[in-house]
């Protein structure tokens, strides 16, 4: 089984860390991202998005997208709940994730601490604007909570851990989020945890 | 069951197609969106997003996400399938969905289309263009299909018809993409479908 990587990508590191969790043995193929021009050649008809993640399993069939290959793995484990609403909570998040959480943290992140050169400070403020909002929004969730879905550690936990664990490096003041602090401690502890340059 | 919404929304018409197949009924209550000031008052406490669709089961538990809503409904039904590796390729085109689709091409809709007033060009043109790029990638995977995952209709054809079949409102020429028209024509013709101003 291969996978189409970047080391640094929080995307791809929700992959590595579910099949660290699981113990199932796969290849790396590190991508760059900066230079993105070799994408259609080697992701095209593997993933419509021409993105990293992008799976190939052992019988040449491919997944795209961090939270579907997540389902792929982790179903019918102890990372996804049995119960009907359960599940489609793990779903809302990972779905938050990717619409409010991700494009306002993990690209500040990018620009702040891998791309170089200029920024945009108009684009970059209205980017860390919505990514407090979505911080604010996991804090408020997180208060009195030990995960995010039901009393168990889910893929939900795996995917807003991602980017939300780096969010520092986008300039996002953490202190200002003991709730998210405590859980991030807790999902670090989970057996099997391996980190993001592991 | 209560349905936060907007008649306009391609996000909400998603939950309103599902149910409507599975003929489950419930409440519809609109909520503005160009004043979204009662937000916080309404939905805070059922969806850390604050956005339609939110659905509010019976028994008070609540949903956000529209992908989610419809797995919560949809799944074990005829609209998802079985397979392991259709599964996880049904929610790849909803997280594609929601990550390249919507932003490019609701936004773009929703600017043009219902805001009024004025119009970054900048903007729109960086929406529209990544908004033909998520469509080129569905013609590409249309080309000699019937249904994005599998043979069949499914949770993947509800989420990308929303707001693929109201792309023009947004200034896309759909003449491009014979390969999605043909699709949107069979998506309209499954039994129980309904109209987004229905």
């Amino acid at each position: 089984m291969l996978l189409y990587d970047s080391a640094r990508s929080g995307n791809c590191y929700k992959v590595r860390l579910l099949l660290a969790h699981l113990g199932i043995p796969y290849e790396r193929r590190e991508l760059s991202v900066h230079d993105r021009a070799n994408r259609p050649a080697l992701l095209g008809g593997l993933n419509p998005a021409l993105r990293v993640p992008t799976i190939v399993l052992d019988d040449g069939r491919s997944l795209g997208e961090s939270n579907a290959i997540l389902w792929y793995f982790g179903d019918h484990t102890r990372y996804v709940p049995d119960d009907r609403y359960e599940r489609a909570q793990v779903l809302q998040w990972q779905f938050y994730e990717q619409y409010d959480h991700e494009p306002n943290i993990a690209v500040p992140r990018f620009w702040l601490h891998y791309k170089g050169g200029a920024i945009d400070p108009v684009a970059l403020a209205a980017r860390q604007s919505a990514g407090y909002r979505a911080l604010d929004a996991m804090e408020k969730h997180l208060a009195g909570r030990e995960f995010l879905v039901g009393s168990r550690y889910s893929l939900a936990d795996i995917s807003l851990y991602a980017y939300t664990h780096v969010a520092e490096e986008g300039n996002f003041d953490m202190a200002r989020y003991p709730a998210i602090r405590s859980w991030l401690a807790r999902v670090a502890a989970q057996p099997g945890h391996v980190t993001i340059d592991a």
